[in-house]
């Protein structure tokens, strides 16, 4: 089985965007702003969005199942208040659940959160609750700077963040680090923001202590790392320099890295350096980049040919990329999967 | 020759030390503010400085020639108004100008600008001016983020830039894209704000068209250019998505990556995907990261090493990133070796 950890509903039907924007027009004039029930997005328009888009392509390329978020650069949790991202995220997962509903087989959820700048983190428990327990999604998506792109927020080592940090223990499941759009004009949301996001994400894990606290928190860092396994030597040292234990004993039973990079090297780069047993197949199609590269004649996201081409991989280490280590990252996802007999 | 195109001067006396700390001093309270007179440096205890720590570790590993300007992280342009900047950066300069004057076989000098945020950049130009005339500096170090991680200065394309960039091109300098100490706690200065800064200079020039502007500017992106190599796939979609030109024409005429990366599989995968006429040596010793890598018993920052390992590099290929692209970015650094018959 290949399971993809890292996709989001990036192909939802126009009308989400069209109440979306209606939302942002009622943070001005409150007049204008749309109920909930309002929204309205028949099963079969989500049908056609994913069986034409995700599905069609994950049984081109040879994926099987996908944990779907929604779409994170337009979590924009910089937009409004609370209130705002609360509404906007319960109707986003709720989409994915309705996904995963209709698509048992191939889709299976994570949340994003209602986080919002400056407000207490505690505030997104009962929507993670909610989706864990009644959505029975398996993950979710940390924002480590819900202001997009200004990182007004502490570090995610910070106990801002610990009552998320409980609640993840406690429902057995991971995050995934993701950043939303940036409205930082320096960063390009897709370019820089999003590997710098997950940069820092690992830097921040790196100089603090935070699995001392939670020895069972997972994270996984998207996008390969960012820049981490290019860089691992660099990380290397500097953990040496601030005496801290070495890297696989401080941060790899605890931080995992996705696939998501866009071309052989560094994909035979991120399974030379970081060990097997770290690295969860994914390709967050359709994203950010959806084109085909001419140099190889594929998409730049298909990024299973990279896996299967990688030269120092075996066969085993090829089924815990797959599969065995998203099961072990995601054990809602492994229970979820062992009910119906797989 | 083996040219370092990336060192710093982290090794000055103590008393540099000293006067910035009564200079920050002096912004509160203008009675305690130093005038630069007051900082009194033999020539002795410059050349021991560098004796005893830079040239003897070159002397050690094998390469001649290092750029050497002052200390990144101590740049700190967020600290104080232009003043500040002005009179720190000239102090900086005037000792990395004694350097070269002290060592003209194994060191040539880069500016720190006098950076301010906020402020216009024309501000920057006297400095310029009076390290490449003055003091035979070859390069600048231009700093995309003088606010210290939060990002409040325009993107590198954007017009108030231009002209530091004129006068880079009348001078025939070219900039170093570094930023300094980070002041924002999501930020480690070194294992994130720096690595994070080449990608999103990268970044920049990829989304816009300063290089038309500009045909002749020239950017080394130091850290072996961030995450930028380890992602030129997803870099090659994004330009493609965005109708730019194939990377090589976009920006490989102007953008140029240093060989900062502190271990062997980095290097491959940079020396790799880069082509060879766009990566330059550099170590950035003694700096960021000092220690003995116990996985080969060397240190993680003698990249010299690295290179003569890298497998896909031929002996004309190495000869390019030690020599001949130095001599080609940095026209002034060409032109002062010829004129000692190098």
């Amino acid at each position: 089985m290949i399971i993809d950890v890292h996709g989001h509903y990036t192909t939802a039907p126009k009308a989400l965007d069209d109440w979306r924007n209606r939302q942002i027009a009622g943070i001005k004039d409150p007049s204008l702003m749309p109920k909930a029930a309002e929204l309205k997005i028949s099963d079969d328009e989500l049908r056609e969005s994913i069986a034409n888009n995700q599905l069609k392509i994950m049984k081109e390329r040879g994926s099987d199942l996908t944990i779907f978020s929604p779409r994170a650069s337009f979590m924009a949790h910089h937009i409004g208040d609370f209130q705002v991202s609360s509404t906007w995220a319960a109707i986003c997962n709720e989409l994915c659940a309705r996904v995963a509903k209709l698509f048992p087989d191939n889709f299976i959820g994570a949340a994003m959160l209602p986080q919002s700048p400056g407000v207490e983190t505690k505030t997104c428990l009962a929507e993670m609750e909610k989706c864990a327990k009644n959505y029975g999604f398996v993950g979710i998506n940390l924002n480590p700077d819900p202001s997009g792109g200004h990182w007004t927020s502490p570090p995610l080592t910070d106990r801002y963040w610990y009552p998320i940090y409980e609640k993840m223990v406690e429902l057995s499941i991971p995050a995934m680090i993701h950043v939303s759009t940036s409205c930082n004009a320096c960063f390009h949301t897709t370019g820089a923001h999003y590997l710098n996001a997950d940069t820092t994400a690992f830097m921040q894990c790196l100089t603090g202590d935070l699995f001392k606290d939670f020895p069972t928190l997972k994270f996984l860092i998207p996008h390969g790392g960012g820049a981490t396994p290019y860089h691992w030597g660099r990380f290397r040292g500097l953990a040496q320099e601030m005496k801290k234990p070495l890297l696989k004993d401080h941060l790899l039973n605890n931080i995992f890295f996705d696939t998501c990079v866009y071309h052989q090297p560094g994909i035979d780069l991120l399974t030379k350096v970081i060990p097997v047993d770290n690295v969860l197949f994914a390709s967050e199609m359709i994203g950010a980049v959806r084109g085909i590269d001419p140099e190889t004649g594929f998409h730049y996201d298909d990024t299973k040919r990279y896996i299967e081409a990688a030269k120092t991989l075996s066969a085993d280490d090829r089924k815990k990329i797959y599969e065995g280590n998203a099961r072990r990252v995601f054990p809602r996802l492994d229970a979820a999967l062992k009910a119906k007999g797989k």
